[in-house]
């Protein structure tokens, strides 16, 4: 059924970093198919292949080489039911709105809307419910909407740790309290991104922004949605059972997948045990893959018992990077449990969190034929 | 007057990483003189040159070159007051207790009496209090000894946070918890170590027995002593004011330098800011320093301001590697304050603590002449 | 038809990192299916997945996770039609021989019979005229063979040069002179192989007997076979034409990928331009792509005109790393032509090639039913 | 007595990589002394430690952290007698020409002069002669000079073989052709410089401009003065003993080292033998070191007999970077002789070989007092 449907989708900020992975993904897709791909001016009327500085391992896909690169404005993708979103967050907050506003459906991997309070800020593997909120995100647009919208995905390393989250408070209930440590790759700077001078035999324990987005966003994915007495639907940033987040954000010289080391205190007591929170992360499924996402991983969490796993150059490409790999559950003596998880931070972390929202949004009837 | 004095010393195991580095340090002492070498049987007979495989980036010391290598037997050692030893696990225990039988005075970096109830661990920017031990060490040996001890020095990754940590309870009273997450260099593991493929592009999130040493040995450095109604004193494990730790090791594609990201809980309400935290940290010395071991540093921790650092790269080599640079001093959402510290696992982490101690011993008359 | 057929493999040095190539490669194969699988006595007797340190970055296939590990004794290995070796040295000899006598046909990875000089050196998409050697080979063995014989392929940094080289050669006739500098992956040296210490942030201008391979084999596999006046077939070893080889080698800090600097002399005057090479190069085939060997690309030599390709972490995928890349084809000041080569040491410098070996065999009808 | 003079520096680009070399190494000197500091005008009027983006290992030296940074006009630079260059080449030929006729002795590291005929490109090892083209330079310059003059040191790469090769023409007489192969470190391309992206797990085979700077530059080296009809002097460029060069360039994952597999062939047959050119190599010395220029090294080339050195990791410090290391000398089939040279590529590669430069200048009287 879902191979029957084709579906056109275009992809903005088609030349940057996150741009070409959604291409290199979308290439291959079982029904997405790229019509369209916008770029700055600079880039506008040049066939791709020419305004790209590739540099993905696979070739750029035969199928956009000679596409022409338009400038980001809604009436180049009118023949679009989806655009992707890989704009830098200078740009993206414009273009994105203008598209929406356009009836366009967006999915983006940018930051600007992700704290909007009408915006789902989902990660595809944890909190598909918010997806609920898009009707009155059209409502309250001025003009109101009928198809246009915009779904943003979470930070790469956001994304990583609130699934093995959201797998223990599917089976524990709350938790209290995280710590977060976290090691992450190059490849989440972009390119050129981080300096090699900077981080060759080398950690640099800092990056701008981003402990503060793990502890905000992670709220918003788990909380759930409040309705108010005006009827309006509100994301509870998971305050009715208050979660204290405290992130640690290192990058590390490794090329991709993001590694955290995680500390969680349930607010049950007693608290499971690690044979018990293994066995829940094993269990958790998604109900994007249970739906028939095609993207989404049927392993939405990997368990390792080996005690050196995981690794991100053996494992961030099981699946295709499209689930979370944790090893290492065992006592904390300081909160109740410790785990690893690593994510890879280009796709289930940027691309492939998107795309499996829009599979979803096919799948579920919410983007217009 | 230090100048004056003239100590002979030996090293044991002085092919090895660890004992290159001895070499390496002691090659420039100003009063320690190196006077035999140890090694294996298969080394002993030739000159140091022939039977070393030399990995420092500085070349070997002229002193030493032609050196003939023994075997690590007392006899050959007679003429030393001190003898570093850098002997690997499986041979230290039984060599170091024959030299200290000799009556000579080990400073061991091998980890094989750091839980002995008579032996003290002691880094030397913390617990020299602890070499109060030895007189009871000396004392309870069969036969009792007159000059003969151990004094081991701790774990790579243990030194470097039990510096800020000490730093902190002497300011502001008793931690209560703390959660470590360590990102460790490559040269922890010695040589040949850490095979390449295991570890370009990649982060190992597992360090054999490496957690439970941290979780430990702070508890023994930091702890005071205490003494029984039989006149025996030992080691209190800080359990007058229970302190519970949390470590997770990881090991990094860094040569050198172990960086960890800490956060802490104290027992005091409230807790110190981040800035009184900043300065207590600053202001900690060590009493080493104080009464002039020539390898202890002025800046027993360097507090950095900038957002970024410290950064092993460009911090490690501060003061040779003989203090700990923190950084990043913040509050924690979910103990009390977290920051990041460095320390150099092959300098102050290893060797050079071992001869802080033993500059500390000479000057405290506890080395005989 | 080749689909239809199925031919059972064994392979012989199962747990190393060769042999784990062979199982990955052979566990998806359109016609050979793993069968057995041969280790030291230390593994035998276990399930391959309790064997083996698995270092690859797919999991183990699932068809050999519970294939219990045989000693590399022919009897186990009755039932296979081929063997292929990924043996250490060591211990290679003395096993392929046995296998060879117990007439398997045993496609070798080893060195140990490279040099013999009746046991063809193939790389596949070069020399597989060379197979013609079979018959003499089993005719020559005591007691004749019917079956069994051994087939090697070249190391890694030969099997990268001697691709261009050949397709040079079938352009514009022998090339006089060739310096060669290689820049060597650490998985060239297996696992654990290079330590961490020695390669991070280094160059290691050395790799022990490299460079006498390259200017041995590359001559074995360039020149044809003549025939003595006794009718017995030799490689000639380009004696007809001498050809003077100099090679540097140089292991480097990458992964995955040998690249050399190449620069030629050819006898022909004038030399072929530099575009005409590019076109020769890009116009190479090879016969086992040709006859339909499932493995063999369809781009032997992949012919870059950006210029600062090709580059490792890039293009040693390109076709599964089945072809070479090359790029920067120009005129050197000093020989006639130089270029840049990469070629996947681990792919088509070592499994890849006994394979495409073993497929041609099996399509030419070499291997007894 | 050379202690006794001061001599007062300017330093322009001192805020660039580069710049911030020259402030290391002058910070430190025996006679020049850091009077002041150019950058561009976002910088000027800061003090240095808020202008600069510090990225050395060591800290920023005390001297100069509060000094405040000028425009790079040569009024500011009034009491210098020497002002160091380390600028940007889209700046540096305009600045460093204003300060010549501003009667300044430059010595620069920019590449902007170095194909200037009056102007001598000076590798301070090597080819000091070359300052007798100052006379000439000055008088020719309109208005003539009394003073001012520029002296350019050579590109990092061409520093590192050139050393070897003026050692070998010097023992052995002229060498005819030479075939080059890089492997450059990755701060030879400044800060930012190389994206961290580019240059992990991979080697680029390409550097814009390089391979024609090591042909071009050696030349002019290597080659003699000769003096025209007109009485004129001119650079040689090797002629009369046709040098022909070829190099490959490439860029590896390495901090700091340049690392070049050379072959040479000699004009004199029959060649010198491995061990007459090892000799020489160890026997060859710089008349900077004999008339006493303080960073001058005492081995210009420190010969390994090690079969796998130099390495960079281990060997780019010895004599602080200011000689070169060479090893593997042996036969090349092809050519004559081949070897491995290491050149630091921040030191004797660039601020260091300008440094010395001005030191020769200064003992010999060549810069006004």
């Amino acid at each position: 059924m879902t191979n029957a449907r084709e579906v056109k989708v275009g992809v903005l900020g088609a030349t940057g970093t996150v741009g070409q992975r959604f291409i290199a993904l979308l290439a291959q897709h079982s029904f997405f198919v790229i019509h369209a791909l916008g770029a700055s001016a600079r880039s506008a009327g040049k066939p791709y292949s020419k305004a790209v500085n590739w540099k993905q391992t696979q070739p750029i896909p035969s199928a956009v080489r000679e596409m022409v690169v338009q400038e980001c404005v809604p009436e180049h993708f009118k023949e679009c039911a989806i655009v992707f979103s890989g704009l830098d967050a200078d740009v993206a907050g414009d273009i994105e709105q203008a598209f929406r506003t356009a009836e366009l459906a967006v999915f983006s991997n940018a930051k600007n809307f992700r704290r909007d309070p009408h915006v789902p800020l989902i990660v595809p593997l944890v909190n598909t419910s918010h997806f609920s909120m898009i009707p009155q995100q059209q409502r309250l647009h001025s003009p109101a909407l009928k198809k246009g919208f915009i779904i943003t995905n979470a930070n790469c390393s956001t994304t990583a740790v609130v699934i093995p989250l959201a797998a223990l408070e599917r089976a524990f209930g709350p938790i209290e309290s995280c710590i977060i440590t976290t090691m992450q790759a190059i490849s989440g700077a972009g390119y050129p991104g981080v300096s090699s001078m900077d981080i060759f035999d080398n950690i640099v324990p800092y990056i701008s922004g981003e402990e503060e987005k793990i502890e905000w966003e992670t709220l918003k994915i788990l909380g759930g949605l409040t309705e108010g007495d005006d009827g309006l639907k509100a994301f509870d940033m998971h305050t009715k059972q208050p979660l204290r987040i405290s992130a640690s954000c290192n990058r590390v010289p490794v090329i991709e997948g993001h590694t955290e080391c995680v500390s969680v205190r349930f607010a049950r007591r007693p608290p499971p045990s690690p044979q018990q929170v293994r066995e829940a992360l094993q269990a958790y499924t998604s109900e994007a893959y249970a739906i028939g996402c095609p993207s989404a991983p049927r392993h939405t969490v990997f368990v390792h018992e080996e005690p050196d796993r995981p690794q991100p150059r053996l494992d961030r490409d099981y699946q295709a990077g499209a689930g979370v790999c944790v090893g290492r559950v065992r006592q904390c003596r300081v909160l109740d449990i410790k785990f690893v998880v690593l994510g890879n931070n280009v796709a289930i972390g940027a691309a492939t969190s998107s795309i499996i929202n829009a599979e979803y949004a096919v799948l579920k009837g919410l983007v217009g034929a």
